[in-house]
């Protein structure tokens, strides 16, 4: 039922539903010019989105903070996304929602009230943050000179575009070797990395910062499956001279679920090879993915919108 | 010599002049997602652009702290300015130009080196910050509580467009019956506002933030032009406390040129009109946009190349 120009993606701009060549905005949007635009991403993991209804709390809530309203409410939303990755017929895909300032209605108005804020969506072929092999043998993790933005300039929570200073740590990373990079607060608190939450193990216990942060649906998973586990977990402040003593680090993302690492900074963990709670965590992830947990079945299309 | 389809703004897209309907980039573009970009704006005065080569400077060194590098070089970039203008046929213009990570070359690439980076430009009838009303009875000036983002966290002389913490401070002034907002930085010193630098003037002297600011354009004309006229100038530490005190504000930007305050936050200054200093330096800037200051002529676009 799937249709060949989408096989690279499906998108959803300006109303419409469009192979991901046609997917664009313009140049002039405020989502681009002041990155004025908040998003959420999903996946769909053998056919199920997972923890759908957990991705849209999420995205109604950072467009509510940002005061952005696209004229979809949340069940077109939700109807949109099915429709995205039933058009690539793809069994896994990566799908993002994205809500825009826009742009004023008046040409030369600077007030965010007059925009036409705007939905895009879109799904594509599934993308790991880490490729598979680096997650095999642990990723190597950079401690990021670059302060993460502080929360009180930006809220981590509203899922946003503005990751210049995670960049700035991702270049630091590559530039050092690593394969990608944590940072720390003005505070010397550790806080999230370009994508993704992290975690650290210590005497068995799992711990996740407090701050800097998105709340991630992952990072929720995570500390849904200790607690199924009976490993013991905290969201908590976590020191960067904590790093130095930890047994175990691992990023969680929903484009690549729980992701151990296997070097932090100059440090090597274990046997330079993920540790054991990680891995733990990992395979009751996707174990737990197979059984169908927090599952909502991708909605086929129907044989009329086909076409 | 100008294009009708031109005439509301020309653009320059993948390495080619497009009208601006056509000028977009793709939702998948880092600089959307990741509002991985850099830019610059210039103005078009009476068919003149002004301090291009400063503009020019700022930008390349935008795009080098960054490491984005388009294949278009700085003469590349200039030439297409120039034809951005002349194809809309515009006498006063606003001109952008942005450089952005793009995409992958490789799907599925999370490294910034492994991008396709490219060059956006493009020439759009005038646009003012500041409504010309609200700049002739003096802007309503609201000093926000979101503290302006850390320098050490995103480097704010690196022209960018991620303008949240600049965005809640405009709608909080917008909330307050304001025009537009200044920010100061967590430890109370004024920074800048959305789109502008800010300037004080107390007992005749002016003085602008040395820190959270870009070192705009205009700015450094005001501090020429200060020089000029024999006005006491400093780029300096402002605290917070001291607009309580301050005899004058007024904006500098591009899009606007010197724009005079009347309000500060609660404060009403002078006879709730724009003060005698700020008002000298408007006159003065306008005077000698007229007089040829730093011009650079548009040029014609050549017969061939207008079909």
């Amino acid at each position: 039922m799937s249709d060949p120009q989408y096989a690279k993606g499906a998108g959803y701009v300006r109303g419409r539903f469009v192979p991901m060549s046609e997917a664009t905005i313009p140049v002039t949007d405020w989502g681009f010019t002041r990155s004025d635009v908040v998003y959420d991403v999903v996946h769909v993991f053998k056919g199920g989105f997972f923890r759908l209804g957990d991705h849209l709390d999420r995205f109604e809530a950072s467009m509510s903070k940002r005061r952005i309203r696209p004229p979809e409410d949340r069940a077109a939303i939700e109807d949109i996304l099915h429709r995205c990755v039933a058009l690539t017929g793809l069994s896994d895909a990566y799908v993002a929602m994205a809500a825009s300032r826009g742009q004023p209605r008046l040409f030369g108005s600077r007030r965010p009230i007059d925009c036409e804020n705007h939905l895009i969506c879109y799904a594509l072929p599934w993308i790991d943050v880490v490729p598979k092999d680096v997650q095999e043998r642990g990723a190597h993790i950079w401690i990021a000179s670059t302060p993460r933005v502080p929360d009180a300039s930006v809220d981590p929570t509203i899922k946003n575009y503005q990751w210049n200073d995670l960049t700035s740590g991702l270049l630091e990373a590559h530039d050092h070797g690593f394969d990608t990079a944590v940072l720390c607060d003005a505070n010397g608190f550790l806080t999230e990395g370009p994508g993704f939450n992290v975690f650290v193990v210590r005497n068995g216990k799992v711990s996740t910062p407090d701050r800097g942060s998105l709340h991630g649906v992952t990072r929720k998973s995570v500390l849904e499956l200790c607690a199924e586990l009976g490993i013991e977990a905290a969201v908590e402040p976590i020191p960067r001279a904590a790093l130095a003593d930890v047994d175990e680090i691992f990023l969680a993302t929903t484009a690549g679920g729980v992701m151990p690492g296997s070097r932090i900074g100059e440090r090597i963990l274990g046997n330079d090879r993920p540790g054991p709670v990680s891995l733990k965590l990992k395979h009751a992830y996707w174990k737990k993915h197979e059984e169908g947990w927090h599952r909502t079945p991708v909605r086929k299309l129907a044989v009329e919108a086909a076409g």
